[in-house]
């Protein structure tokens, strides 16, 4: 096992395979974090598990009940929009917004890297063909690397931490290539906000809308099981 | 109830205590928030729920098993010194540091105040007659607010939010006395790192220390409910 590690956020999504995928290409191993915030999709954690043990050497699920909160229809009743990207409002950010999650997430992530002995965190948010979330921007991945560098021991200490987001400038397309090249099976991976009882997508929330348009473009298979129609 | 509402970080500690008092002098309505992190005291989550009673308008105590992750004197089985305030090493930070704890905190405040349309958040770290943890530091407290208006909708569409620490240049003596002009009993707080089964303190953790120090500094009979010897 290489003495590079790095926490890679893995939500059990095609984005956090393929992020997991590349810091293994660059060499490290991969302490996979995933945060089980009581979400409706609970058939991502399955995703999570299955692209765990493909991929990483170490792999916590840790429960964090986001669903105290509310405020986000992936965490509380309200309805998952299915009209298409950015149709459920002003054109701004989607209610499939969780508040503050990336900073909860990566806040957590850097808690496990600094206890572990780690200091690079990756994330797998892209800005291009993205939901509009805030906590997915370049700007917000700055920020969060900067305050790590002043929240931790390590970081005060001069030993800092590097915040990767290897799939930032990526399109849906480049990522569905990059899984291609990176020989995954993209099948196992998880996307959809709403899923089918058994795990079969959707096909309508932006999270499907995405993906599929993603492998469409790359030109690639879809390997999505979706509800049957 | 005003409609100006306040995440306040409530440890169950004096600090906290102090920290939420002041929000609610300054005309917020209280919303309290406690991390039950599987901390070796867990008497404090019991101050806490007196503290609340008291001075909240809504608690919610959280589960997050920050014992997972390990590293620190407060989550693992590594003894919490008692030789006193900075002993336990080089001088730097103590074992009794947990690893991004307050930056996991204050992201779980932005996140109930984002949902709950909240747009402040009150913590009670002092830099002064403090354990050394950076996450205490004001660059810390800093850095997070930047973070936090990058991170959410609010803060993205112009509803930014603000970190208070309004104990941040307090020595321990001016929190007990702050405590003693807002009429708050003291006693029903709890600071110690490694209290006895009965909730009492043990008189020589740094918490028990810094706390004792500012009780006697300020001239205040201290109404700590110390171990029997």
């Amino acid at each position: 096992m290489s003495t590079r590690q790095a926490v890679v956020l893995l939500s059990g999504g095609l984005d956090s395979m393929v992020c997991a995928a590349l810091a293994r290409e660059e060499g490290f191993s991969v302490l996979a974090l995933t945060i089980d915030y009581n979400q409706r999709h609970r058939v991502e954690l399955e995703a999570a598990k299955r692209i765990a043990t493909d991929l990483a050497d170490r792999h916590i699920i840790l429960p964090l009940d986001l669903t105290a909160f509310g405020g986000s229809a992936l965490t509380s009743d309200i309805d998952v929009p299915k009209d298409g990207v950015g149709a459920d409002g002003d054109g701004g950010i989607p209610v499939t917004y969780v508040p503050a999650r990336n900073t909860v997430f990566l806040s957590l992530a850097l808690a496990w890297a600094e206890a572990a002995g780690a200091h690079d965190l990756f994330v797998g948010v892209n800005a291009l063909d993205y939901s509009g979330y805030p906590d997915c921007r370049p700007a917000f991945i700055e920020a969060f690397e900067e305050l790590a560098n002043k929240a931790t021991r390590d970081g005060v200490e001069g030993r800092g931490f590097t915040v990767h987001a290897p799939l930032q400038n990526m399109t849906k397309a480049d990522i569905a290539r990059e899984a291609a090249r990176l020989g995954l099976d993209a099948g196992i991976s998880h996307s959809c906000y709403d899923p089918a009882p058994d795990g079969a997508a959707c096909g309508y929330c932006d999270a499907c809308r995405l993906r599929a348009k993603g492998f469409e473009e790359a030109g690639l298979v879809d390997p999505t099981r979706y509800v049957a129609r």
